[in-house]
């Protein structure tokens, strides 16, 4: 199709690469910028860049982060006895929105996949073991639900248990607002598995 | 919530205010960006900030362009006889993307909104009349199918007959793929007016 400007071309191009856009909304979102403010669109530009040159990872949990130790792990208010181990930053999002986890965390970056190559030396389990000192009292395994994330929580629970820390993981069961009727057979399963008492 | 990042915060808070984007897609986004090479990242930057320094209007169909007249204008492969009339320049980019128009357009810069303070003198009306000499022979009405877009078509083809031109609009009705059953009203009743003869 035929672009009237090369400049717009290029920056729904650009848009379109982004996941979870395609075509149409790149070319709204363009044109969205394109009515806005120059210095808004310079502010959002500068946004992009810095996120690039001013994150780094935090030595001790691997989020991602603007200062070494991260805010959480300095954090006074957090409980440092207890870790959550996660696969990648944005599951540390999630939690956070739940303003309900008070513990630290530990950013794997990934999840054991041989398939994809991915071993146990490509994710940060080595810098998880060296963390489980005497004061961490419980190691909390939240994998993504899939055959990657279940095959990591069973590797990190053979190398933590002998360490003689508590090893827990977040429940498996019918999501809140699910329907009984339309979930699948392994989520029931997990769901009646790890039942609550009342 | 709380961010371990700054930047990272900065940028989803800018992502946040696109259209169409809310907070969770925001997140997604710019953990994406943090993920991609830097080079590609100031691309990105430079496409944005480009967009607002290249693009100007074309003084002839005030569509957005590089080149001032735009390509569509300049373009000897077009028909310069037929213009279509659109509200917006996502309207050219929606009709361009059929690849069956082969006229000119004219964009409006909007519609006729009384409610919103948006009159005749507010949208290039006065433009598209310039446009109307005795070289043009149809006026494709495209607006919106809402009241808007309804009272500019009125309004234009009132101020068009009488120069003399062929004045159109598109079609109204059951949208390709869609369902009889589910159609509006409105929809159904145009969509009876305008049939076609086989």
């Amino acid at each position: 199709m035929l672009y009237t400007s090369e400049a717009l071309q290029q920056l729904i191009e650009e848009f379109a690469q982004l996941p979870g856009i395609g075509t149409k909304s790149a070319q709204r979102l363009a044109l969205y910028v394109l009515k806005r403010p120059r210095e808004e669109v310079v502010k959002m530009a500068n946004a992009l860049v810095s996120v690039k040159d001013r994150i780094k990872y935090c030595s001790s949990c691997w989020n991602i982060t603007d200062v070494d130790p991260c805010i959480i792990c300095c954090s006074p208010k957090r409980e440092h006895e207890v870790i959550c181990v996660v696969e990648e930053p944005n599951d540390v999002l999630a939690l956070e929105r739940t303003n309900e986890y008070r513990g630290l965390y530990h950013v794997l970056g990934g999840s054991l996949s041989p398939l994809d190559g991915i071993g146990p030396e490509d994710i940060k389990v080595r810098e998880l073991l060296a963390r489980v000192n005497g004061k961490v009292k419980e190691v909390i395994l939240a994998m993504n639900p899939n055959v990657e994330g279940e095959a990591t929580t069973i590797y990190l629970t053979r190398l933590l248990k002998p360490l003689g820390v508590k090893v827990t993981r977040i429940a498996r069961g019918i999501p809140v607002g699910g329907d009984l009727e339309f979930a699948d057979d392994a989520t029931l399963t997990r769901a009646l598995e790890g039942r609550e008492i009342l």
